[in-house]
């Protein structure tokens, strides 16, 4: 069928959007299609998102359906970033993507006090991804036998489990919540550097079809909020998901003050009376000033999940004074994040990447303290910021509306 | 200075990556600069980042700092959707940027749910903007004094925020919560179609500089986390922030069959096990399934701060079984967004607000309403979708990792 | 009937528990068989729980049905406790109710610091008493009229709700919440001495019954959750509920080494530590060391509802080290209490009340002092043992289990 | 030295409060004599306090210090109620000690509806109890290695501890929450009949003795806030403490018209408007009515710990329409009780402990069941009230302030 046609068919309801890919000849054409009828239909110009430069062949197959072309946010540069870790080792250049001006200025002037006291610690404590299904009985004492059936064939399982990937390991199946008749099992995997939630949901629903087999219960839904996936919660700030990571960082008294133009006694005071009384009083989950930020912008430029960086809010910044010294930390429970699989594949996600030397396999402890590690830069200059009083001019001269 | 000059002078670190500008004879060769410098260190190629076609002049000015190009996300389309609201009153096609494939497809099905059946009610309940600084006095009756003065003046400070700025207004300062010796007085604006951090920042700035003038008070931070920015908080869920925004729709008995293959009675059942008791029994802030997916790809779409998603993640669906038709409700009390200012200039995302119809003034709660519209056929979607089991294969088929 | 007849029936099941009074010469023999047949039945002797000296044909009208007679839990006395408060302007002995060993020594050695300091300073911040029911309608946009016609007919209402009382005044119905077609007003009231719960819910059910009359809505229950009565929660926290109640010291550096044993630093640490960050990472609502021990003890004395304790856990602690000399504040939002009706007017409680010189009418703000002020004493003696490493010591010695 | 005089010495300070014992010939004399001075120095008349009749000499060893009598609270009888547990088999009536008119006869409602029906179902989940310091390393690499420390050396540790008691046993020590530099270990124990604090606090403080000999760390203080003790918080839902308890029952469409005035389409429908959405919505932990209610009046009447009361104010009620027959369960994560040591050898709290069987060790899992069953019967009884709109009414009649 020729462009037009397929133009008018979809105006008149004949063809549906997702149908567009049957009719055209390549995949570019059914975006130029699609693209044209809704530049026609809405009466706009997509001149931009037609630009774009990606691979949307490839896009077209994993990442997106009904594409029309392609967004683009800027890439700006933080660092180096000095950082002492296990698996990252090493000064680095950070791509923040994001149209918040100040943001990366604010970040790179974290890095730079960072870089010049040799550098941020930073470790992972904790790494896996979970899956939590709400399976439905009859009453309490049936839901109570449902939970040992999980506790004894564990081991079992676990094979089985594991059965459907070549990476995720069962770690354990814990807690194991009950309301009333409904029971929440929470399965733990490792997850290897994927992020791992299909791995987790297509590991978790072989075990079910075991558990349906076996047992007279219902399943409600594959995922009962247990997990918790895309929603800040308590069980994930205790459990963790995904990345459990901290770093810090002890900055002598000169440099604070070259550096940050204010006092440890001063960034003390503003992590107490906002991070964690105003965070309290609040009833906040997120005790810090903005990872968030940092969260979002990393995210974005790596290709990760932004639905995540609700996840990603949650955590605890410390600040201590070592006799003018100051000692600083940024502790994130819940940090889901991976190096394949996803948007990490999207061309300039992979660029992003790269410059992080994080691309692929075996990357994602690395690029989780990275990520950790420009948490604490942006965060350590905000608190500075509001400390010496000049947030509410950097916005000013900055442009952020 | 020359280019090659310049690459070399910030390898040795006489350059920092901000002084480019400074050294260079234009916007485009800065970018070229710094990002030939981050290649070559990193040894990375980033062609793809270096292949946008925004106009990154205007961006460097407002949106980036340090800017090596841009990343690139697919757009894909959902719709149309019919909505009912006050200020969207049509059928729109819905531009999602994002790499997690079958969002796009799964948001899809639920506008096509939603527009068979004449389309989704939309009401925004409350629309504001806030900023809570945290000032420190000596004890708990002179924090109680700094509360009376901002109750007793607050005509007069109206006066001096409202100096401030073209479009906000000071509707009230509310809460003013005491800890101790501290005080955090909520300021709460309208603030028009821009989200509006940066005018209430501003204008809550110079109300403090009259009261640290008149009253012996410390100010320790210009947010005090009583705002709350960027992080989930109780105080958004009760008091909301930016916009407050409900949405419902009434499904016949057959098309609840037809189109989610599914029943009115199975997604009740959904809804009360995962989003009601599983959100309980997690202690989430989130009694939903996934509003954060549906408010991220939105937000990468139109040029929205990704960081705002941890908020955007709160709020409570609803679902009833009416002999049969199902009913169902999404509710975010804590939605900030804006039609103007941020990233919302930037080429491709001003395009996608263009698809909307709601680029520029006076066109954001229009956009409220077509964003809660959104998260209704997102979330709909899902949960018919696991109320049929489906979910994993969903997963499988469309290649999420 | 004669007593062995009535216990015969009781048996074979002919009388119910609740019937004996009606076939009882006197409300003193009512409460014999009751108790007899539970020894009978039981094969028990309840001695004690009869030897009552308390006017039970009095509480029989107002506060318990079925009684068998009285429970008795020492009383001990804490003080002299000086409070420098805008109601309580004295030194004061608490009474404290309690089996817990240690806890009226403990709250004893807080007493002694702080009146050898010359007193804590104590505030009311807030009085009021809530009730919040919930009202269904078809849709999102009928539930906003709701709240609307409630938002306009303020006065109107006013009228209508004081009407039915003699002390409330109905101060604001804010907020009002909507989650789909549910409406939440919180209806808030000043209440006087009393505690206020039944004023609110008669006073609340009248405008119900206007709005019933008037709006095609459904009451589903004149209690919804968001009151929020006997829970904890974020909506208390921030808007109050009951009293609101601060207070503060400040101690010497001498004396904090001399009644403390330790110092302003090693308390600063132990609030930091416990308080705030472990509250933060237990995802707990109370961040405090235990307030809810010296409410638990004051409310069992004073005749206060017990299941109140659950609201007064929640609260925040502060400390800092001012050069030495220690800054203390503890800070409860959420403090339902009364000097007259309910348990007030049990004979032992009025006496406990008497102690304190609070009985009966225009007392209870001066009772909201002495009890945030009996808080504080508890916290700081309990932080300081904490600090001095003395706990488990404490609890071995006075015999704890 | 004689009475007055000790009198005399009090009021000019030369005698504390707490040192009458050492001047007076007998623990009686001395409860006398203090009662006495706060008489003439508060100027009230204490003869109910005084005219106590347990025994306070035994009280006066492990319950309390400064005594000058005691309080009295009605008890009233709730019953029979019949319970098909594990460990409670039987018929029961339950001792209830409160001021608040109307509570016994609504449970009594709730209990005669279930004996009715054959019953309620009682669960114990789990056993535990929980101690959570916070130590003090001095950054997070240290932090790691206390973790890995106590990790390791697990079933060293569990000797250790198990050797301070007889019945205590370590059973994990899990999570072990990390906060920059701070460590938060959860040691939980089962510990038998006993509440076990005390027990926990000795065992532990025995296992930090080694640590801090092992390690460079320094405790900060025996309890971190994780335990979390008498507060209520995410972690003791998700984790549980105390007892962990279910019950539920099925209640035939005919006796919940008979007894309860309604429907199970009734009770469901406030369940879910109240306890499920409006807890929700005004981020509340208890997603219930008032299960402290229940828990408060058991407390009182058999000397339990009244500060437990707000971990006891945790948990989620359910509500299902199967048919028209209603399923209805409560969940208490978080129950610390006892049947010996703290209050419950007073002489009525050991009274109302043998009224329901359970005075001694042994029982204490009985008692819990019961416990959670007169939580359903009080549960059940007022959502049942809601459903039929006669609690202002019952209020009224029944004379609550």
């Amino acid at each position: 069928m020729n462009y037009d046609k397929i133009i008018e068919k979809l105006k008149n309801g004949e063809i549906k959007l997702y149908e567009v890919e049957k009719y055209s000849s390549s995949n570019k054409e059914a975006i130029d299609i699609r693209r044209t009828f809704i530049e026609e239909i809405t009466r706009s110009k997509l001149d931009k998102i037609d630009d774009y430069t990606i691979d949307m062949e490839s896009a077209s197959k994993k990442n997106i359906e009904n594409p029309i072309g392609a967004v683009q946010i800027p890439v700006g540069i933080a660092g180096p970033l000095k950082i002492n870790g296990d698996y990252a080792n090493d000064e680095f250049y950070i791509p923040l993507a994001t149209s918040e001006g100040a943001l990366v200025a604010s970040v790179n002037r974290g890095c730079s006090t960072i870089t010049e006291v040799g550098g941020v610690n930073t470790k992972i404590i904790d790494d896996k991804m979970t899956r939590a299904p709400v399976i439905k009985t009859k009453s309490v004492p049936e839901a109570i036998e449902i939970k040992k059936w999980f506790e004894e064939k564990f081991q079992q399982l676990k094979k089985i489990a594991e059965s459907t990937t070549n990476h995720g390991k069962l770690l354990k199946i814990d807690p194991i919540l009950i309301v009333g008749n409904y029971v929440y099992p929470r399965f733990v995997y490792s997850t290897g550097d994927s992020m791992g939630m299909n791995m987790v949901t297509i590991a978790t629903e072989k075990i079910l079809d075991m558990l349906l087999n076996e047992k007279d219960a219902h399943l409600i839904a594959l995922s009962g909020n247990v997990c918790v996936d895309k929603k800040p919660s308590g069980i994930n700030m205790i459990e963790g998901r995904g990345k459990t990571v901290s770093a810090d960082v002890c900055i002598p008294r000169e440099i604070v003050k070259k550096k940050l133009k204010t006092t440890a006694t001063d960034i003390v005071e503003v992590n107490i009376a906002k991070n964690l009384l105003g965070s309290a009083v609040a009833n906040s989950m997120g005790f810090n000033a903005h990872y968030a930020n940092m969260i979002g912008a990393l995210f974005l430029a790596t290709g990760q999940d932004v639905a995540h960086i609700s996840e990603g809010s949650l955590g605890i910044t410390t600040a201590e004074d070592r006799n003018g010294d100051l000692y600083f930390s940024v502790n994130m429970p819940d940090l889901p994040i991976a190096t394949i699989g996803g948007g990490t594949s999207l061309d300039t996600a992979n660029e992003c990447l790269n410059i992080l030397g994080v691309t692929g396999s075996g990357n994602v402890k690395k690029f989780a303290e990275i990520t950790i590690a420009t948490v604490l830069a942006g965060e350590l200059s905000l608190i500075g910021a509001l400390a010496t009083g000049h947030l509410a001019k950097a916005h000013k001269d900055l442009g952020r509306a």
